[in-house]
Parts: C-alpha cells; structure tokens; sequence
C-alpha cells in the first residue's frame, strides 16, 4: 500500500473494510436505528458554503491552537474509541505515536486495548482520558488517580450513554471480540462477563448517572473536566453551573439516539449558550479540511474525528493514522490560505454563507 | 425463521411479500393514485430531529399510559385493517394474543376474519372496535350493541372514506378474496358482493354520511367515540363541538387521497386545535421507537401502526406481530433513555428541534 | 390493448412511443434546451398537499362548469397541439369525438391535420380555435372569419412563441413530417416550406407581435378572445388592459423558455393580478385528478391537458383519448369525495396545505 | 465528427475525454477536494427561474454589449485557462480565431501555449491578458509591457490563488506535462521545474500577495486592471477602494476553496456592493443560454466560459470552439426573444422569480 496515493481520508474506509474482521467493522461502522444520524453529521457539512477572501498577503498560516493548558499543532484531535486492537495489533500505541507526530491531541478510551500507562508511554503529545463510569465506583476512582499521574491533562466524561444506543448493524453482524483486545484498564468481573462490545459497555458502565457526578469528579480530581455529549443549549447552560471546564458538541458518532441532529448542526446553539465561558469543541462527520474550518467558523476551538483515525490504523498502523492526520493537516492549510486566514482565530461566523 | 434475528420492523415487509398472495400483498401495500402520501407518511418523519439530554439520572423508563380508560403498557396500538386471514388463518386473534402479550391496545375492524366476540375471547389486552357505517344501519346498531357486551372499549368510527380512494395498485393487482376471510361479523347481502376488497367495502359501507353520524352514535351507545381520519383543525373543531371523545389523526395510511400530507405534519395542528380537551393519536408511517417519540413530542399521546403488523402476521402468525412490537418496544425504552425521558409525559415539543 | 386495464394517464406515454414515429414523438415529448420546464410542470405538482375534509356528507359530485359561454361536464380541457395526425390518422376528429362523449372543451389548433370545418363536423361538445398569427394576415383573417361560422366559441391567441424554442430534443431526433399530415386549414406557400414541424410554425407565423394584435383581433371578430401563455402578474395586468376575455396560464408544456418556473407555481400570482375580472385557466403538467384539484385550489377555473390525450391518441385513437379522460374523470370525482368537496367551486386556498 | 449535429455544449465534455491524454483532461477537469463547488456552480442555476414575457413585439434582439472599452458582439467571453496545446495543438491562437468570428472577448492566460503576441496575431476581435505575478517581478513588469504592446486592452488579475487548491482529482491522475506546451510566454528557471500543472503555477506564482499588487500595477500600466476571483461583498468594496476597473466573481471554476458558493449565488451581494460603480461579470457554471440570461439579470455585464471551449479546443480545434459559440449564441438570441426582451440592458431582476 502506498500511502502517498491517498489523498482523502474517505478512501481509508474501504481498506480498513477490507482489513478487518467483517464483525469488528460493523461494530466500528454502524450507528444506531436507520442510520440517519450517522449520514446526516457527514452530509450536513455539504450544507454550508465558505466565503473565501483575497489577497490577504499570506506565505504561510498557522494551525497551532490550546486546548485547555495543551498546545498543539492541529485543531483535529483524536476522539475516544473503544478497543483498538480490533482494528490493529498496536493499537492506542500507534495512534499515540501519529498524534505525536503531528501534534494532535489524543483521547484514550477507558475501554483502550492497551493501558492508560502503555499509551502514555508511547506519546510525544498531548494526553486526555476519556471516562465511563464504572458500576464499581472504585475502579473509576483508581482510573482517575492512575490518569493524572500519568500525565493526562484532562478526564473526558462521556455524559451521553444512558445506555448504548440500538445499533441495528452491530446486532446484524454479532461479534464476539477476542479477549485479548482488552479491556486493558482493569480486570473485568465475572458479572461484566460479555458478549459483544455494546454488551460488555452496558454492563461495566452501569446506570442512573446525573449531573451528581459532574460534582463528585470535581472533588476527586483537579484535572479539568470535559464533558462530552452535549447537544443543547439548555445542557450546555447545566455544564457551565456544574462547573464543567470544557464541552464536546457530539452525538457519539450517531450511535446513541437516531434522528439526533448532526453535530455540526447544533454547534451554534451550544456555543451561544457557553457565551465565550468555556472551550466548546466537536466530532461527528469531520472528514476534510473544509470541515475543520466549517466548525471553527461555527465556534468549536477544535474537533475531533473518530472513524477516519480507525480506519487508517486498520489499513496500516501508526502509519496510516499519520496518512489521515497528514492529508487533514495538507486540507486545513491549504484551506486556510484559500480561505485568506492565517491563523485559526481569524476564521469567524463572516466567512459562512 | 429465527424472529430473533429480525432488529427492524421494516425487515417484515419482505418477508410478507413472499408468504402472501400477490394480489393480497397489493391490497394491504398500496395507497392511493401515485402513492405519493403513502411514501411521504414514512419520508416525513426523517425530517424530525430529535434533542437529546444528558445526564438524567435514568435507570429505567416507563412506557406505560392510558388511552381513555384503557391502561397500555405501550403507547403503540394495532390500527384496524380489514381481513386479516388475507395474512394469516389465525387472523385478528393471532394480534389479539401478540397484542396482549406487550400491553398494546388493538382496534378490531368492522370488516375481520374473526367475529368481534372470537377476537374479545383471544384477547387479553385492551380492545376497541372500528366502525364502518353499513347502508344498512340495523346491522350497525347490531354491531356496536355486541362491541359494548364483549367488552370493547370505545367505538372508533372512520371519517375518511366517502368513498374508497382511487387505489391504483389495487386495480392492477386485481384480487377477489376467498370467501372464508370474511367479513365474519355479519352477513353480507346479495346486493353487496364482492369482487375486491374495495368493491366490498364501498358496497357495504354506503355514503352521504355527515356529522349527524356521530351525534347519532352518540344516542346509540355510552362507549367512547373515537374519530379516526382527522387531517384539520377545522375538523378537530368540529369533532368537539359534536362530542368526540378522542381524534386519530391519520390519512387510511395513503389509501384515500393521494397528496394529502403525512400524517405527522398535521398532527401539530390537531392538537392545537383541541387545545387539550380531548385526546389525539396518530397513525401513518410508524417504523420505529423514535417515530412513537417525535408523534408523542407534537402531542399524539399514542400511536397506531398498520402494515408492520400485518407484514409480522403475515410472516409469523402471532410470533410475528409479538415481534413487531418487541423491537418496537425495545427501541422506544432505548429512545427514551437515550432521550433522556424517565415517562412518556416527559417528552415535550423541546425534544424536537 | 385493453383499455379498461390502464389506470394511470402516465402509461399512455410508453404505449405511445412503441406506436409512433420516433421523430414525431420526440416532436411531441420534447421540451427546450435542458427540459427542466418540462420536468418542473410535473414534478412542481408534487410539492402541493391537499387538505382533506371529513363528514361532509356527500353521495355524489358535480365536476361540471363553465368556461366563458361554454357548459362543461369536465374543468378539463384539451389543449390545442399542432398536426394530430402525426399521432393517429383520424387526428383531431378523433380527439373531438373524445372530448365530445366527456363534456370537455377542445381547443383545435391552427396547424391542425383536419381543418376547422371538418373537427367541428366530428364534435358534439364546445371547440375553441387557437389561433398563429399568419405572416400573411389575410390568412388569419379568413381562419377566425371560418371559426365564428363552424361554432367556434372562442379564440385562443398563442402568445408565448416569439420564437420557436430551443428544442434540443427536436434537434436530435430530426423529422419531416410527411405532407399529407397538413396543416390543412390553409395552403402552405413556397415561402414556408418546412423540414421540421418547428421549422414550420416559425415560417408561418411570422413575428413582432406585440399587444397590438389584440386590438386588431377585438375589432375583427366578437368571438372572447383568451390568451394563451401568461406567465406573470404583469402580463396578466396588459391582458386586463388590453381587453382579453380569459388567460391560460402556460409555458407551452416546456418548450418556450427553458427555466420558466412550472405553470402551477405562477398561477397564483396571475390570479391575483386579474381580481377576479376575466378567468384564468392553466395548463402544464395535469396528469391525474388531485392535479386538478390543486390548479382549482389556487384558482384556476379549469385546466387543459395536451401530451396526456396525445399519447392516448397514439395508443389507441378516439377511445384512447377517451380513456384518458375518464381516468381524470374518475379520479377527479374520487379526490373531490375524499377531499370533501361537492363542487368544484367549494375548492378554496384552505384546502391545501 | 459533425459539428452541425451537437446541439448542447455539454456533449463536448465526452467528446473532449476521447480525444485527450487522460491527465490532462483530469487537470481541466478537475475541482478542488470533493468538487462540490465544482458541481455546485452548474446545479446552483437550475435552482432560478426566469419570468418570460409575452407580446413584446420582437422581431430580432441584440446580443452586442462593451466590456470596458470592447465592444462585443456576444456577452460570453472565453475565460482565461493554463496551456491550450494540452486540449489541441493550435492552442490558444485556435481559441482566438473562433472568438474572433464570434465577436467574443478572450482572456489569454499567463500560461499560454503561444505567446501572447502569437495569440494577438491570430486575433480579430478583443484580447485581454492574464496575470499571474511571477515571483520574480521583471518577468511580470515585461508581460505586462508586452501585453500593452500587442493591444491587449485590459490585464486581469487572478486573485484567488493564494496557492493552488488541494486538487484531489489531478493528484489521482498525475500528469507531467511535456516541453512543448509551455508556457511560451517566458523561459522556466532550474528553480521552477514542475511536475504537474498545479506544482508549476505554484512554483512560478509565489505568494504572499496583498491588495498592494493592484496600487503597484495601476503605477505600471495605463491598461485598465480587473480582479479576478471576487467572491464576497467585502472584497467587492476592497477592489473598489484599490481601483479596480472591473471585477469577475468567480471561484476558479471550483478549482480553490471547496465548498465556496457556486459564483451564481454571490453574484448579486458583489453587484450590490459596487454600487454599479464598475463593471461585474461571472464565470462558473455558463453552460446553456438561459445561464446568460439569469447571470445578466443579477448584474452580471458579461459572462466567461472555460471548460466548454476547452472541450471544444479539444475535440475539434478552432472549429470545436466556433461551435460552442455558435450553440450558446443561437440559445442566447432564442432565450431573448423568448424572454421578450429585444437588448441585454433590458434584462432585470424582475425576470427572475
């Protein structure tokens, strides 16, 4: 495979196809019900239109932003995904060293193939953890201490599984993973004992979390608190009372509530609620640079992709995550400087349509 | 067939088409002239966008309400269709027991297989009785008498059909059921036979029916009244000042007047209109759990579904229509999770967007 | 050919092209450049929804009418088309025969195959005469002299050919039509030989007309005069002006000027611009009764169909037409029982969406 | 191949894939990314409507117009494209003689196949010149004295090209173009040696450019200056400030920033914002006469087409390129005449709908 003749992350999905276990991809690939959530977060970007400005005297733009206190060199961070050893022996641990590679924030999964420590490890980037709560409040409270003296620099609490959402194609093509993809984190329990991958979430998840937990994470660390999952405004304003220091605008991938908007779709209205107190970032549908600066103009300081990552780190390891991050890198500054923008924070609400 | 591996009611229509008669399978499939409104009541409800909220604390949810004084443990009914040994020989009393089985309320038609006592005698859910007026209105007061002494619990008089619509698919799939499907509630007169299922119901039903009807019934029985076929507020309107009980708003799943709107469009402004005084439901175009909660959040307090069950009966007897209304069932309880509703009276016109 | 087994007017058209000459149905069928008019006329329908009534206590209907002096048992009318011979030998004599046995008003056209005198012959029911100027204007003046003495009820002026359009598909597919197809109102001279139909309304017709024509014609003949070909509120304001007695709202089924908007989305700014002083018909696009309904909706007194009768012209003669018509016929009587409507002229703006 | 037999522009593009290299028709072909402003610039003028008006009195129209100091006999100039000889070895100097039996103006580009004093030679009617600056300013300041030399009447600058756009396409088909093509106008230094088309501009063109190149050319040449690539308001008045002396809204055929509006759609915020202070013309998207029309009605003075002729160049050389003008003249004069206006000044927005 060369990886220099791919020029769109789309093409990575069919190699990834191609290169794994039918079942695993499904259960990467799908979304919940009929899907349509999980079309409408790529076909709502079609909808919007950039208005590009001339003769702005630009050589070179600059795609640096923080995120929280992390530096990096890119708007476009990895999300949390469970498990990636179903897509790659080296799993996290190649994610990690193409996130490094291009500066790029990396989200480690509570449910990650490799440990939190493996990961943190194989890094040269910046570091957060993505947390479910354990129905043993222990576990959690363990994975919170062993993430911060791991260097993680933020805990990312999912808030939008109330349970996992009814995923039509994974319950069509039934997968069993292997035990050695992991849970790594932790030893599952006999009474978490699973059968496919939702399955094993329901059951070490647990249930019944409310905004309750927002506070009691805040009492248990001093790392700042991402939540991710927020939709609304009326959420959004939940967040800020319960002092969350920063929102992911997502709908999990369409995965949870079919018929959900499109992530994109719903950006303004959470980032007119924040008014400008919190980070707001996104994920759901990014594919292409002009994605990226779609979301910023909309508000989000950054975004997130999930799938496209996967299906590089199936086709080919760390290498194909830094193909995917590379062409996403080659989009945005080529569309930052057809935008007529040289640095991220020059791109407004103005240069939408 | 394993019905386990069925996850989307959608699948059933298949499996319905290869186990019916062609010219049955038309009859039940098809709507009116271009089929234009039967296609939209299933399109309409992919233009919806449902809200999700976060962290509510839920670890169950309940689906259960009442229709009237009708306790469901669903807010998903069996809408009345005629001769259902055109599906299967165990008729109407096969969904009375699948019925039972989920807490779902069914509505028996004037035009069964089985007579309105048979299908009372496999029930073990609630019941209501459709009403067509027959020309003959003697066997109409016979009608509701018995409807009232078998226990039915409202009669639901169908306002939509002046005369049968222009059913193109049914006249190109030309079919003269057998004469063991019935009707089997009455006798039908020499001046009434039959060569299709229209001709049938359009020799029995007679016409010129007004307003005056309902008042008529009204004098007849103490049972509720049911309308179902509303598509106006000013219907809505009228249907309170001569005394309704409860609306269904439904266009006879596009089988009368093609171009009519989906029926989900209008449910809005019904419910308006009856400004709470009485209680609205809806059928047309229910496929899924998040179909039930974007009725329920334009104020349909249940829905009624038609061909999925039929295409369930038609593929597996009772088991199947048990299944229609399993996945029904499991994918509302997961919508409202997901949602983020602990009841059905949570859902307001705020989860929508 | 099974008449009785055709329930759509669509069907005629493949029906057609299997029996005519594949240059004179291109003839027929095309429209200009893109054929987006073409399309839209059609497609433009199906953005309408009709709003059912209920209860209206209706056993029949009346689809009868007036257009100016004429009684009409149908609002559909028969547009005139150019050279019916091209699609059957019996021509306009068998459309009249149609029309005559289903109360419909036929506009015969000023290149017909069968002269005025011989159409009229045919018919039993009203005739109009549409009228092409004739470079010659002795010419003209003979046909409208000839139509006031065959009982012609009134002349059609075509006003929307300053030119031939753009036919793409009349390029394509290029054809002679043979001599003895006409036109046979008058002789054609050396000056205006054709090779292609539209060759020869462009040679014959002439050009520079202006609103002028319409005085001269007011002072030639007391015949009304209608319009044919407004498309806007300001033309439908001059024709006010300069004395016409009725519009028909067209844009030549398509084949003037490609990106006009479909007829029916203008017919509701003409209707308004006339207040009511003359009436207003529409054609483009009516391929079913609920068309009707809707033109009636937004005002149109009645509507004329053109390739609908065509096709069942060259399907299968007079009983073709004939069948064409009593499709709309009963379609028509079936939408206005199921939109609850005893008259057409109970249809109002309230009864679409 | 007859020419008489192609009646749409488009079916050039077939004809065109035949007969080249198949990377070299990928460069023309392509658009930037996902090619959605590609598509969008032609889909966008299906979406308005054009309001025909009758009885003008027409018997012939004008299609003549002036571009600046041009008179013109079409309003439909040939936009400036890279490198004819890659479409047809008489190139740019075969474009030149069908433009100048058309009366249409045409932009020869920096990178020519010929020199611009080759093209001149080969001209009849008006030529303007290109401009890419040249990272090295002598060879711009010599071009721009040459152009003035040879008659060119105006010089257009392309603003739009901050770098050449990520084009998803041309990299998938990698094309080195041989020696001969050129560029003609200049010597290639060591330092700008390409491999592909883009990489060639990108070489030679350099960056950094700012409003301040339009104050330095005005200093250099008497000529008047037209900016190229205006696609906003902001922009718009920017031009105004610096002098321009015309501007052409355009996105570069969907070659630059991707998902920027078709040019259709933000051709009336320019037009507004220059206050008809200067003249505004399009290009993208111009297939068909009525594209003239609608671009016209919006404010557009003249029109530019790039693609089409290129399609022509290649599949018949001067005579391919003749055609394509004889085509989009015939449906210009055809769609005047049917719009009922007699000269371009008379065509307005109230013709849109």
């Amino acid at each position: 495979m060369d990886l220099e003749q791919i020029f769109a992350v789309d093409e990575f999905e069919e190699l990834a196809r191609a290169a794994m276990d039918p079942g695993a991809f499904a259960y990467y690939y799908g979304g919940a019900e009929q899907e349509i959530t999980l079309r409408e977060n790529i076909a709502a970007f079609d909808r919007y239109r950039l208005r590009p400005r001339v003769l702005r005297g630009l050589s070179e733009v600059d795609t640096g932003s923080t995120l929280l206190d992390a530096e990096v060199s890119l708007p476009i961070g990895l999300a949390p995904t469970a498990l990636h050893k179903l897509a790659h022996p080296d799993g996290e641990c190649a994610v990690a060293r193409a996130a490094g590679k291009y500066g790029a924030l990396q989200i480690v999964a509570t449910y990650s193939s490799y440990t939190l420590e493996e990961v943190a490890e194989a890094a040269s980037g910046p570091l957060w953890f993505q947390l479910y709560m354990n129905a043993d409040r222990s576990i959690t409270e363990d994975l919170i201490s062993r993430a911060g003296e791991a260097g993680y620099g933020a805990i990312v609490l999912t808030v939008d599984l109330a349970t996992p959402g009814y995923r039509t194609r994974e319950y069509r093509n039934w997968f069993v993973p292997p035990p050695e993809v992991g849970p790594a984190n932790f030893t599952v329990g006999e009474g978490a004992i699973h059968s496919s991958v939702s399955e094993l979430v329901a059951n070490l998840t647990g249930d019944g979390y409310s905004w309750s937990i927002v506070e009691w994470l805040r009492e248990l660390t001093e790392l700042p608190i991402v939540l991710k999952g927020i939709m609304t405004a009326e959420d959004a304003a939940l967040a800020l009372e319960h002092g969350a220091d920063a929102l992911i605008v997502s709908n999990h991938g369409g995965r949870q509530l079919d018929r959900s908007p499109a992530s994109i779709d719903v950006l303004g209205e959470v980032v007119e609620a924040v008014e400008g107190q919190i980070e707001v970032y996104l994920d759901g549908g990014i594919r292409r640079g002009t994605d990226v600066l779609i979301a910023r103009a909309l508000g989000a300081r950054a975004v997130f992709i999930g799938r496209p990552y996967l299906w590089g780190l199936a086709a080919a390891g760390a290498d194909g995550v830094a193909r995917v991050l590379d062409i996403l890198q080659t989009q945005l500054v080529n569309g930052m400087l057809n935008l007529g923008v040289a640095s991220l924070d020059e791109v407004t609400r103005e240069h939408l349509a």
